[in-house]
């Protein structure tokens, strides 16, 4: 189960292989050092190895579809997804959005299964929608700042956790539009939000093991201080 | 490389974990037994291990994505299902299918690759526009058919053989729709393609292991008296 | 504006022009003699005719789409539909979907313009979520009932109806799965639906306008006795 | 039919009614004046009244759906825009793709209908491909070049010109990504296109009559000097 705060790793598919099982076991160090929640997204291919590699961060799938009674060829179902002992699923990213009938239909089938789910929106009304399916996380992305290096604006933020918090207390809340160091990660979880994410930062950093235990620090101090 | 005459598994996913590695491991020894080539497809998620699990036999995605650049969350590109062993990328299927534009990039890497291709169609006109971008087989599957149970009308299997060998005689033809057992897959194979295939068969046979033993037996049948 | 209670003729693609055009003169004559609200839907392509050609029905596009700037080639925004006078336009059909933060946006954009809406969808959850958007018609349609000639079953359609109710008394629910006579538009308008509406039944009916009389009193007999 | 040399006026979503009458206007004015080939494309719902408004330009379709039996609720079929008198169909834009089977579908049916049929794609073998269906036009639109104001470089255009003539020499071939003015129109017909066009050139223009004057002259003067 996903614990607060957390920090998502999403390379989405910018890193190959050796650098992906690189950042896996950075992870997976960091967090048995800090004794925090990391959450590690890999493509369907590498998920499995991802699990084996690792021991101490949750791994997730950066997507799944809502597959009909064994149809679907080429489709990954919640259920082949728990086969492989996937804990996390994301699902609904801007680059590969589900339709609302079938977040419906994959919610309820990662609840029943037990893996936790992160459901990305762009808007707090979809947001609001979202939280009416009981998911673990919803990511709450504005499409327009995603990738520009620009972190959501803080009332943003904050309004976004309030207002999911209201419907229902239990999901918890990831910000990430941007993240890109210490003070962006800092300031959205003072912000309010259970957790944070990067993708670029980590695609782009020189040293990737500083960037994750800059942002590690980053999500343990603004906690602490709570 | 596919080597004809050669017979596709396709599970799509009907399969749970355990009946996959069964079936991977029933075609592993039969290949092994019968030299005979045998493809088995299987989710994403199972790929990497059904490579570990086999010698004997080819290993096929059930479908790819156009990647452009890294971004694609939760998409899976060529490059990634060559980085965990595939064999052959399954693509344009009915139930999932490509824009055309999207089939010229993908089948173009895996030629880079050295991924061998099966690019799914459902007319001639399509198969013929297919020969074009050099993909290692064309699977002809009239929509109408698949699933039904009824066999392609040979005549449809014979006429689309010759077109796709007329254009480029490099490309292998494989036709399956409603394959089912013995006899189906002698005739098509009598009939000059070079390779069929089956899901529902497989999902519905009471013993796995019988079915792909009297196809492979029907498949070199038909190869001998040639 | 939409006022209950009302009925919608939704022929898809299956009349041609001049069956589309009889059955909006049909409708025309009826509302005016009944004094009811009727809706007829058409392709975008015959909504400019079918506004000049009535007075007394409403016109609804069977579609819309999400068009961000001026781009989005062969689109149909909601301000192009009101260009030409529709009155309403459906949604989200199961047959042609929309991701929900487009419906968010043409909801949004519609409310803005003054058309009305009618967003589908095909579960309790999801009709939940619509609710949010403040549309003027939610259309309940259990998917695996649509063209199967089997009406809704009366206890879904009474639980839905309430359900919409205490989230937003402003809304009209629509249920329409399976209508095909007097007495199934009798019993869903008696379940406390605003209106009700057809396919099949006017495809398939050897006289549309008699059949169309018929459901027109099925409603006002239900209302009637309220 | 369309006759070469022919221009495309392609204003997407762009255009307001107004502007796009008017368009139309000056359009149908100048097709006489000059004796040429104008094509004016619109989105679905105002094709009705753009052929209604003109007498000497092609009205087209910026879109088309492969609709089966009637059902595709919302969706837009050959036949439906044949019903209104539409000219043109221009489909598989790169902001509106179909699936290659569609557009078998489509321009098949076009071409019993007797409708003209511009075909979009983004490379020479796409081109090569859809030279298989017959269609009128192919329109090669090097993707990454639309909509940046930069002309098709012009070895592309004449290597694709002579490539689909090779293949078919009833196709005309229409080269249109980047055309602002009389030079980019000039050097593309010289190049040996039947055809080019504009989005952006006519939205942005101060004065839309002088700039399809000035398109339509440097058309003519290409042609002359041949």
């Amino acid at each position: 189960m996903i614990k607060k705060p957390f920090l998502v790793i999403n390379p989405k598919n910018y890193f190959n292989q050796k650098e992906l099982y690189e950042m896996a076991s950075i992870a997976d160090k960091l967090a048995e050092e800090y004794n925090v929640t990391l959450i590690l997204t890999g493509p369907f291919t590498e998920l499995y190895n991802l699990k084996k590699k690792t021991k101490n961060i949750l791994i997730a799938s950066q997507h799944v579809d809502s597959v009909p009674e064994g149809t679907g060829m080429g489709k990954v179902s919640p259920k082949a997804l728990k086969e492989i002992g996937v804990d996390v699923i994301v699902m609904n990213h801007a680059e590969n959005r589900l339709y609302f009938s079938d977040i419906i239909a994959v919610v309820k089938e990662c609840n029943d299964l037990n893996i936790d789910t992160v459901v990305c929106c762009d808007s707090i009304l979809e947001a609001k929608a979202l939280a009416l399916l009981d998911p673990t996380v919803i990511l709450c992305e504005p499409t327009e700042l995603i990738g520009t290096g620009q972190t959501s604006d803080l009332s943003y933020v904050k309004e976004t956790n309030k207002l999911i918090r209201s419907i229902s207390p239990n999901i918890l809340v990831e910000q990430a539009a941007g993240v890109k160091n210490y003070e962006d990660v800092y300031k959205i979880i003072k912000a309010g939000s259970d957790g944070t994410g990067a993708t670029s930062a980590f695609v782009n950093a020189e040293d990737r093991e500083a960037l994750l235990r800059e942002m590690i620090e980053a999500m343990i101090d603004a906690v602490k201080e709570d």
